[in-house]
């Protein structure tokens, strides 16, 4: 060997599914050299799941990514086969696009853009074990007998299955299903990572071994049919978006259009009537729903169900629960839609969303057969259910890193999370968290009231994770504030001092703050009187008559105006979509989006009174003994964190907050005597 | 459920690798109501080795495999990055096309085929248990518990890990490596199928327990390196074909173009100057060389070879070796040329052909970095071998079904063979017999004086297996006769008997055949005289000079004469280039295709003895106890087949046929005495 440099890297990534390819592009984009390893090269960034991608909040999770120079957005545009706006009649807080992905199409462009990413490796092997640093003092004790050049002082050392050893000075583990994964069909168990690979045995034993409490958590999914054998004249067809629509802020913003996705000919003949839009062909999606005949099919087998005869250990996700989950949750709901979703251009694989099951698999044929849509379905792929270890609660600290252990990073199911958004989000900022560790800067945390992601960690390090977590709007406090249409104008910036995006895009996105920012001072100062010929103006555009004085902002207040319509009535400038949009939302919402602008400010002086880390929560009089322990096991680092404890109430902060100012006082005094 | 029907078909294959998906499509074809198994559907048509097709011997497996209907070819017309024709400056007999395709695009092509097949069903499944048929007197004891409906009479059934049960009234096993696989690079051993894939454990246990006598082989792959750490300059470069070049049949004979392949944008920015043919793009490959340092890296660490330290128990392919075999079994040689062929348009993985190793891994980085190219090199994938269970020779018959249970075929590694090709030709024989077994025909066996398909089932029954087979030209004795350009005329009429390919094909082969024997008539009858008009004529389109008297057809005999020189200067018809071609072979191969055809006549009366199945080969006198012992083992059918088995020599044969003679005429002495 010439050197040994090939196996030392600045940062390794362990797994390469939706939280490690985002942690290894971000880390190399921001100059750490990056290994990424992955058990199965052909598997990376597999949808093994729903080949889709966002919908409500977790549409938002993608724009934040997108913003802050994630990949799921960028991929997903080049990739999918359909995509909408969700809750468009809904107000701008809880819209998002969703789209279906071409599962393999997916896993192409991710592979080839992590490729020819500058800084980033990709290699194949499993990770059976893991060496923690030594400090620099202690002698090579931990070397590996097969490394002759031992582990160099504060490096963390990966064995692969091959006993190759890989050192580095940080480590992101994003292990998804595969540490100690078991698959469960009816009375079938099985070793699997996923249906048909292999599980992550070694490695699960091994974090055992160094100490991290680990919990099992479950997840599932449905059976995949064939669409030669559903009969499509009975299904609610669902079309994709009629006009352009991405997730990338790149193209909305730069007005670039992702390259057309590699559309290989006509799709599979099964499907009716593809919506051939004219800005990209389309797939379309197809609703049914489960009937009594289903539930009666699956209640009758609820002696065989793993969730129920106590087969399955795990605890599986109450907000994506599996069918006979919710059949026996919501007895007296007589149907549950399911959408049948295309995995592809060109396959006739039909994935069956919302129908997640690890029932027998005669009993998935049964119950699906009793859909009108469905009386001659096969089914390609039974569903199943899928064990696996996570941390427990407490483990992870605000930087996705370990509270044990400095440089250890966790992203995605690992932590207890469910989805692919949800990995993603947690992938960025443990990649953006790792290079910051090896660069010696502080770590970026961001705000409940900055982003959907900050929502999502401050929920997993102050939330007792009893369930795979998954992401809503109803989460997010501030969601007025974190809205899919302003997620570059909130992360954006940042993601430039980043070095996560170019200097082009971060002026792009300030060109918008700005020419929204002056739009609206122009309509606030442009006073409208009641006149004959001004009402005569608005009413040629279909803007009802004015009846007293006002600014153009207050009529593009009104809930129908368009600030299109506005423009044409009054010779305003003429602006894109994107700016007319920030607009509208600032003039019809500016009320609601100051107030809570204020309570944001509220929260966030509260959020400033940090707690030293050697604080000592159990000295603390008056506090109830439930609180105590909460406090005691999850450490908040502010007093933010810690109102926001599950089981902390009002009356708890208050004491705390007394406490903390008492030792403010005691440690000045202390410092003071000490000539500090 | 609404009826059983789903899980009754007509034939089940059980692989879905290069053997299973021929198999299945050919069965589908001909009829049958067929399913294909496979572990991981999103590995169907995966190429765990080497991304490319063809090459000699195996390039006339492909035509071949083409010729009858299947999918091979056509999928690597439309899927490859790269295709030439090998041995072009070699006669006809031996040059072969050979392609690198797009190792993705193949198998989503390969997916999309099969999906769209009619009578034809994918699904998901792992086997774990085979049922044999039952007698129809016999009552359901063999049905399995969790099936009520029992099985039927004369019908598998096979249970998945699933505890799903399918029926059907034949079955073809295609198992690859998954039957007890077991992965090894180095010190490192783990069970595997393939890497990161589970290994298919219960079926090998139950197929050791029907009593199938199963032996350990062995195979391995190279390490695949990062296209952006070779220095191309170091390398030779290989270009693709400058002009058009297709495995199909189809495309050749009927002129039509596969679509072009979905070449989304420019290829990966780390290979220097792609080809960009006006006929299509390619992608080059490069040549490099072992040096005298990797020769002495290998022999330093052989105390660490698998292979030779004992950990490695099953037996590799001879032909197909591993370096570290190549490096100890030529000592002499002095390098070794390594391919570096691309896995696709758009990935930096590639593939080091010539390079299978199961080397400790630090090993194989330290030998690749020996080489000038490689100097910098980094490993994506490191190699490794694989142990796997095959059937002991004499357990198949010339229909690819045990001999031992009619109903169960056999294709693939199973069968002792290596190589994609040489799988894709006996998947699509067992296919094709076992639909010929359902529906109560006789089974279709090809000759060696046919096809090199012939030549490799009669070798696999006739043969000691002792080591993975693969395909040469040399294996086949009559290869004058079985070309890559006539192996449409060869077997596209027979496909076409048996329902694998449409009319409008075989009637296009016809006519070749037609056109090309007409066009011979009009050369041979066509008298040319060393006049000085003559000559000119000739010497016009450089042609030397007549001295004697002779036919159109003798001057094309002479080798560096072409069809297109003569038709100028005789003002004959003018034809496509597949008739000229075959007009040209016929003139310069004509004496040795006629002394080949006689001898094949010969050949195929001694075939055309048979030897009864009850015959007692124990009961043989005057013959030697070792060719005693390898007829009763090897049973063969016929006086051609004994005549080949190895250890039979001429005296054997004649010791033979004499018995026969004296058993023919007893026979039919018994006979008239029964009265028949």
């Amino acid at each position: 060997m010439d050197s040994i440099h090939p196996f030392i890297y600045d940062l390794i990534v362990v797994g390469a599914g939706h939280a490690g390819c985002e942690a290894a592009h971000a880390a190399a984009r921001m100059g750490c050299r990056t290994l990424l390893l992955t058990i199965d090269l052909d598997k990376l960034a597999h949808m093994s799941c729903n080949p889709s991608i966002g919908g409500p909040a977790k549409g938002h999770l993608v724009r934040e990514i997108d913003a802050l120079g994630g990949l799921m957005g960028r991929v997903t545009d080049r990739t999918f086969i359909q995509i909408r706006l969700l809750n468009e009649s809904k107000g701008p807080a809880v819209q998002a696009p969703r789209a279906q992905a071409d599962k393999r199409l997916y896993a192409k462009v991710m592979k080839e853009t992590l490729e020819t990413t500058p800084n980033l490796d990709l290699r194949q092997a499993m990770i059976e074990r893991i060496l923690l640093p030594q400090p620099p003092g202690r002698n090579g004790s931990a070397a590996p007998a097969d490394d002759p050049a031992g582990v160099q002082p504060g490096h963390y050392a990966v064995i692969t299955h091959t006993r190759r050893v890989y050192q580095s000075r940080a480590l992101v583990l994003t292990t998804g299903t595969f540490l100690r994964g078991r698959a469960i069909t009816g009375e079938a168990i099985w070793g699997a990572g996923r249906a048909g690979e292999a599980p992550a045995t070694a490695l699960g034993e091994d974090l055992a071994a160094l100490g991290f409490p680990l919990v099992r958590l479950k997840t599932g999914t449905p059976p995949r049919i064939d669409a030669r054998t559903i009969d499509f004249s009975q299904t609610s067809v669902q079309q994709g978006s009629p006009t352009p629509l991405f997730f990338g802020h790149y193209y909305r913003v730069l007005g670039e259009i992702p390259p057309e996705p590699a559309f290989t000919g006509a799709p599979a003949c099964a499907y009716p009537e593809p919506l051939r839009a004219a800005w990209r062909p389309q797939l379309p999606c197809y609703l049914v729903h489960t009937t009594p005949e289903f539930h009666e099919i699956v209640r009758r087998n609820l002696d065989r169900a793993p969730l129920f005869s106590g087969i399955i250990e795990g605890v599986g996700p109450r907000y994506c629960p599996s069918i006979e989950d919710k059949i026996v949750r919501f007895a007296d709901k007589e149907r549950h839609g399911l959408f049948l979703e295309p995995e592809g251009w060109s396959t006739h694989e039909v994935y069956v969303q919302g129908c997640n099951t690890s029932l027998p698999e005669d009993v998935q044929w049964a119950m699906l057969r009793s859909i009108p849509a469905l009386r001659r379905v096969e089914l390609m792929r039974a569903g199943y259910a899928i064990e696996y270890d996570a941390l427990a609660t407490g483990e992870i600290a605000a930087d996705m890193s370990s509270r044990r252990i400095p440089g250890l990073f966790f992203a995605g199911q690992i932590n207890g999370t469910t989805g692919y958004e949800e990995a993603a989000a947690q992938g960025l900022m443990a990649g953006i968290n790792a290079a910051r560790f090896i660069q010696g800067k502080p770590p970026i945390i961001l705000r409940r009231d900055e982003a959907y992601i900050g929502v999502l960690i401050d929920d997993l390090i102050t939330k007792e994770i009893r369930e795979p977590y998954r992401m809503f709007t109803s989460r997010a406090e501030h969601r007025l504030l974190l809205r899919t249409d302003n997620a570059d104008l909130r992360l954006t910036r940042l993601a430039g001092e980043l070095g996560l995006v170019d200097r082009e895009r971060v002026e792009a996105v300030e060109r918008k703050r700005e020419e929204s920012e002056r739009l609206l001072r122009v309509l606030r100062g442009q006073r409208l009187f009641p006149s004959a010929a001004t009402n005569a103006r608005l009413s040629d555009v279909g803007i009802a008559p004015l009846s007293s004085e006002m600014s153009a902002e207050d009529v593009l207040r009104r809930p129908e105006v368009r600030y299109e319509q506005l423009r044409q009535a009054l010779d305003l400038p003429a602006c894109d979509a994107d700016i007319a949009e920030q607009v509208e939302i600032e003039a019809k919402y500016g009320g609601y989006l100051q107030k809570q602008q204020r309570e944001v400010e509220r929260l966030r002086r509260m959020e400033a009174r940090r707690i030293p880390p050697d604080f000592d929560f159990t000295a603390l009089r008056g506090l109830r003994n439930e609180a105590r322990q909460t406090l005691q096991r999850f450490r908040p680092a502010t007093v933010g964190q810690a109102a926001r404890l599950a089981g902390i109430n009002p009356a708890d902060v208050a004491i705390l907050i007394v406490a903390l100012e008492r030792r403010g006082r005691r440690d000045m005094a202390l410092d003071v005597r000490s000539g500090a």
